[in-house]
């Protein structure tokens, strides 16, 4: 990674904004964080912005009260963490209304290159796998930046679940725990905080797990009726889907969620050979091989029998017949 | 660690068993099947026993299809693994009696001793991360290999989630990612599988869950009932008082489990400060600050009633007066 054009725009400016995308997870925040407290460190005029809210599982991570909502003001350098586009950070006006420099950091292919200088590690686990290398010769990373930079991996890797668990990265963790990180706390802190309405989301959720062919498709349905007698929010269904796909000779999981009369968002994963991408792209959707979705205008029923019909000829083996 | 006097009776001898505590889990599976093959990879005679069924989630590691269940032979040297006493490898006689020399490898600090060669290193995270430094000085490490001492390491520390994920565990992990382990796949197979009957127990579980206190406690209990209705297996109760723990604002979780007329398991959890192996104590118990659990001989409405009694106390600062 050659980050020397970045360091002499570091060495050169004096105020910066770090920013990153709408609807933020714990890379996003975990990076802006990390890069915000080294340009301070290195006594840099900096601040966060990030133009949503700020999930509270996040709350505890150094500087996360001094996220600023909004930013409509002057600074030398705006740089964007984990976003693909310059539309998705949600700033009102382009960026180069509000700074001489944009500098783009990301680890997604599918990046619009809209930055005077675009930084794209797609081999990079995380934004925060990058900002570590950056911030590694820039300053020491003290616990706060250590806390940051642990939680942007571990959110991104799954706690190294996840395919993109590189030994690169995996490495730096541990370098991030020698530097005093709590793996336990984090993980608690970002993993293992329910509401109690997620908790009544999962039980009414589960009433509603069916299993087809074989049990080699489970589907889990969402309706209006039972986000409003969960309590539970949106961002609470993350997850609810593997419930169907975890279960042994699961290939594909479903999930729909009901959001209107005639409005069905539909979720598909599956596990070893299905390509779902194909599938969702089959009802105007789209996605990768593994995970992928799209959105019905059509009452839940009639959804859920016409996604059905077509996830079970796939699975038949007849998918490119559909074609 | 100093594995001289091991190395001295692996060059000496010929025939092994390596064998582990009944009820396996992961490390010890994982630590059993690396060093079996470890042992054949350098000449000598080795056979894995486990004298209890193998979980279905550790049949992919290889070697898994060669565990005996049964020995009665006659061997040099057996190899017990993440044990802490004699009886709970479940055979029926002395080890003395089938082997000339007794290794008692493990990393748990109450141990009782049992081998001739004792190696306990309590700072480990797994017996997986002791045979990782044993065999690499013994043989390279193949994938297979690696695929036993990832499961092993990953198990025991719940993917890098608990407080003994050390940096010397994770940089091992960083290693066998190295020599080709996929951490996506074999997160898959040893987390991510469940059975029908196990979702269907989270469902009725989570129908029973309560909250007190505040808040500050949440119970689940699994009747007799629920385990005949969902269809599921003893070990499927593993994890669901997590439930109860993770809900926002809980300190301490509880999970009753109905045995019987008059026989109630009770297991605590506590997230921040309250001592639970202090509360299972009171009732004849015991476990750690952090986890815990008793058994009470009485139907479980009282064993509830009587808990929470007690529970609340401690909550109320009144812990001491107990005693």
């Amino acid at each position: 990674m050659d980050f020397s054009a970045l360091k002499k725009i570091i060495a050169g400016y004096n105020t910066f904004v770090v920013t990153s995308h709408i609807m933020p997870d714990g890379d996003s925040i975990g990076s802006v964080l990390a890069f915000t407290l080294a340009l301070q460190r290195v006594g840099k005029n900096a601040i966060a912005v990030v133009k949503d809210d700020v999930p509270r599982k996040y709350a505890f991570l150094a500087g996360a009260d001094d996220i600023k909502r909004d930013f409509d003001g002057k600074c030398d350098v705006i740089i964007s963490l984990d976003c693909g586009d310059e539309e998705r950070l949600g700033f009102e006006n382009k960026l180069k209304t509000y700074a001489g420099i944009v500098v783009n950091i990301d680890h997604h292919k599918s990046n619009s290159l809209f930055g005077d200088i675009n930084i794209i590690e797609n081999q990079a686990s995380s934004v925060g796998e990058i900002i570590y290398h950056i911030i590694k010769d820039m300053t020491s990373i003290d616990l706060d930046i250590a806390q940051c930079l642990y939680t942007s991996i571990i959110t991104d890797t799954g706690s190294i679940r996840y395919s993109n668990s590189t030994p690169c990265c995996v490495r730096i963790l541990a370098e991030l725990i020698e530097k005093g990180v709590k793996p336990d706390f984090i993980s608690r802190q970002v993993f293992e905080r329910r509401s109690i309405e997620s908790v009544n989301l999962i039980k009414l959720s589960l009433d509603t797990l069916e299993l087809f062919d074989n049990n080699r498709i489970a589907s889990i349905s969402i309706t209006k009726e039972i986000m409003e007698k969960s309590g539970a929010k949106e961002e609470d269904t993350d997850g609810i889907i593997n419930y169907a796909r975890e279960i042994e000779g699961v290939e594909v999981a479903i999930l729909f969620k009901e959001r209107g009369e005639k409005l069905v968002k539909v979720g598909f994963r599956s596990n070893e050979w299905v390509d779902v991408g194909k599938i969702a792209e089959d009802f105007g959707g789209g996605g990768h091989l593994r995970a992928s979705g799209c959105t019905l205008k059509m009452p839940l029923d009639e959804a859920r029998s016409q996604v059905l019909n077509v996830v079970k000829k796939y699975l038949a083996g007849e998918g490119a017949w559909m074609e």
